[in-house]
């Protein structure tokens, strides 16, 4: 078993922990505030004073905390304990950040590996629950058994950056989920309906749609856009004329669903009428890196 | 077997009648676009030469146009013939359009069901495809095994918006999938990467994110948002912040995610930073209705 220190008892860091002693791992905790020591001690972990006393205590250090300024505030204050211990950081942040904290780390003659949580608390160390991890192949290999108890274990690439880029899209989509979900809550409440009982088919729906995105990768690997599934933008701009409209009966802000009315729109006006909806990310890129077709 | 016309042969028009003409109905089609028709008279229908003589030829007149206007003038074209008929108006529209519609349809002395698809043309007669249906229910029970012809068929109430409001409803969370999925596949492509290798995790993903929905009706309808799953809205607001970033790093443009950036950090600022992210819908509601819990 190896020794594991986890800087960082936020809700995703305790579960971290949580998983790590529930295996039988020598674990060490750290967080700023006090309070959120002790529950886990209750499971096992021993506490320790500082950060510096955290990362001199075991072999990998798992960082988890709010923001990638956090974990450089935190790991300056530990710098003189890194030499020649792993540092993997399941902090959220963008692939520029983890590349120049992987520097930073490497040049404190310590081992960086970055990981990209796809999951929330509850769901760690259930099937559910997968980690995108890059940087130090190595250090990932050797202590992938211990990664492998908080969820599937993917190791992307050796650039720092790859995990919280896969993480960051991911997150994206996560948000569009949620911006449509809320957005149909909205109109469901305020016509007097239950989100409740609107939800069942909601998650069917879901489900049944991003059985779609397939389709989406292959025309956007090709840049080849015409419409093969029969939902042509021309069609698609005026059903969001209309959901725009339904929103507003409702007195729904229909702020969630504008943007993409907005891009249908530009598509159709720039001559993309019979094209499926994914040629809308030719709008995404800002310049030029990514596109592939926009001439009509 | 009933006697079915259809009016409107795009896409998902004839997706509609070639599922009809399959099962062995005598189905009649009309076309605004002649070339269009063909296909369908050579799986077996009859083509109709105006809408009227569509209407006329039917007991059931399922009606699948671009949008509403194009409904009514169509079958104001028809007028004559309606009385008696059961009208299936199975375009995407708004609760109000609907409603309207139905009155009209009703003063023809014809009967009104209004029907929401949920599936894209491929997906119709397959077990993934289902169907809102709205507006008279004896009609709608009376020609049910026709409509399940199409995918499961719902009832949802005897008001016509209601099937509007839930298939609006619903595409916004298509919607927003799709945005979500735009921006992620973006994200990868401006990085070098290619999105089909992507993909497989992101359908996993927003399957095991839709499975939070019912999480978040529970809160909605109860109007208490506290954080269960532990993803609190101050953690929620510092992602966002790096999802924009990290666009604007890679040459993606934010735009589909600026807007649940914007909402999040104005509830972390009316000082519900501790609950989960469904409190956002609060921000939604324009005039009051839905409202729950605003004061912090
Ligand atoms: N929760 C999720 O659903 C989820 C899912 C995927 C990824 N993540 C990522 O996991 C990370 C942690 O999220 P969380 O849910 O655990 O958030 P959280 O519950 O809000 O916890 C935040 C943690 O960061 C610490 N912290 C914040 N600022 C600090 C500073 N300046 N110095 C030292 N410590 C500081 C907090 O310490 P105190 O206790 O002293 O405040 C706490 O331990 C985030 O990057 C998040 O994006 C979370
Ligand atoms: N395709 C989908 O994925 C999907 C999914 C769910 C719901 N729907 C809904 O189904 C309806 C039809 O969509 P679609 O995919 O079949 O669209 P489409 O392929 O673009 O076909 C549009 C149909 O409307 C007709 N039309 C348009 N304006 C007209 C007018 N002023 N007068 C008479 N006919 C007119 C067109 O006739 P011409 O052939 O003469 O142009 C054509 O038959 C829409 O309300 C859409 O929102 C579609």
């Amino acid at each position: 078993m190896t020794t594991i220190s986890v800087l960082g008892l936020g809700a995703m860091g305790s579960a971290l922990a949580g998983a790590l002693i529930k295996a039988g791992h020598t674990v060490t905790v750290w967080n700023r505030t006090q309070s959120r020591v002790q529950p886990l001690m209750t499971l096992g972990a021993r506490g320790a004073a500082t950060p510096g006393e955290a990362v001199a205590a075991s072999e990998l250090v798992v960082v988890c905390l709010l923001d990638y300024a956090s974990v450089e505030a935190v790991l300056a204050g530990a710098e003189k304990a890194l030499s020649g211990r792993v540092v993997a950081n399941l902090t959220t942040g963008t692939p520029k950040q983890a590349r120049s904290l992987a520097t930073w780390v490497e040049a404190q003659e310590a081992t960086y590996v970055d990981g990209g949580i796809m999951a929330v608390p509850p769901m760690i160390g259930t099937p559910q629950s997968f980690i995108f991890y890059s940087g130090s192949e190595p250090a990932f290999e050797r202590h992938k058994a211990a990664f492998e108890l908080f969820g599937d274990a993917f190791f992307v690439g050796p650039d720092a950056g790859l995990a919280p880029l896969n993480d960051i899209a991911l997150l994206g989509i996560l948000d569009g989920l949620l911006s449509g979900y809320l957005h149909a809550a909205a109109l469901i409440r305020a016509s007097g309906g239950s989100a409740e009982a609107f939800t069942p088919l909601a998650v069917r729906w879901a489900g049944s749609m991003a059985s779609l995105f397939p389709d989406l990768a292959r025309q956007i690997d090709r840049g080849d856009y015409r419409a093969e599934g029969g939902s042509n933008l021309a069609m698609q701009a005026a059903a969001m004329d209309q959901m725009v409209e339904a929103a507003r009966d409702e007195g729904v802000d229909p702020i969630f669903i504008e943007p993409m009315r907005t891009l249908i729109h530009r598509r159709v006006t720039d001559g993309f009428g019979t094209d499926d909806s994914a040629g809308v990310i030719e709008l995404l890129f800002l310049n030029g890196r990514g596109k592939r077709n926009t001439a009509a």
